[in-house]
């Protein structure tokens, strides 16, 4: 399996864990030298925090455990097109590639919405590959509003 | 003294402290009430974190320290204008109304760069309120910034 593919994979292990603990279900892993540096799914209802998306949460996982605020030549993977808040944050990071699987037209910033890497008031965008996981990471989110809304 | 600017003095009080320490001197409270529940200035360098900024880190003291992810009903007083990041929590925040100081034209996101809360993809605006404090904001960064280049 490449290893773009091996990398999602994990990120949507992430997210599908992060369902089950009644988190919205997105997923993400930071990969530095080819290994994974942190994973994280989204853990917004637990920590009582509408920052700790998995995006946000692998960065500051990834910094802590580096002891850089900079990470320069670092991936992320994440299940779902990263919102405006994640989009900012990975700029600042200085993350070199981002890849994404779904698209989220609502709530995107990246592909959708402010666009964020393509503005002036961005100093580092990432390179930025979509679709990888696309369909896994789309099932996830579907099933798990249609089991919400069933409630 | 009016409340606005009280309260605005405590962020500034917190932005002079952080530029004490060596962090790019920005300074937040949040208010609930018309009491402080959660200040802080920024703190990225310290914690290796880009994330923490002073508004990112009021919002998650806030959290913590009332239980709750959505923040309706407090009010944010930052003394520079929140850059996209923290726009964008801010918004997820359910904050009610944010105050800031200077304008940040190069790095804002709410009067400036991708003006987040008047996105399609913003569900949810403050009521914005921009100059209280403003002089000493800027003060406080340019004399930053003035002694880091002369080192």
């Amino acid at each position: 399996m490449p290893n773009a593919e091996r990398f999602m994979d994990a990120a949507l292990a992430e997210a599908e864990a992060a369902g089950k603990r009644g988190e919205v279900p997105i997923g993400a892993v930071l990969v530095v030298d080819n290994k994974i540096v942190a994973r994280s799914g989204n853990t917004t209802r637990a920590d009582h925090d509408v920052t700790a998306h998995a995006e946000i949460s692998v960065i500051r996982k990834a910094a802590a455990a580096l002891g850089q605020e900079r990470l320069t030549g670092a991936d992320l993977y994440v299940t779902l097109e990263p919102c405006t808040m994640c989009a900012a944050a990975i700029s600042f990071g200085r993350i070199r590639r981002l890849y994404y699987g779904a698209e989220d037209p609502k709530g995107g910033g990246v592909d959708n919405g402010v666009r964020f890497f393509s503005q002036p008031t961005c100093h580092h965008a990432p390179d930025v590959y979509s679709g990888i996981g696309e369909r896994e990471a789309a099932r996830l989110l579907t099933e798990f509003f249609q089991a919400k809304r069933e409630d």
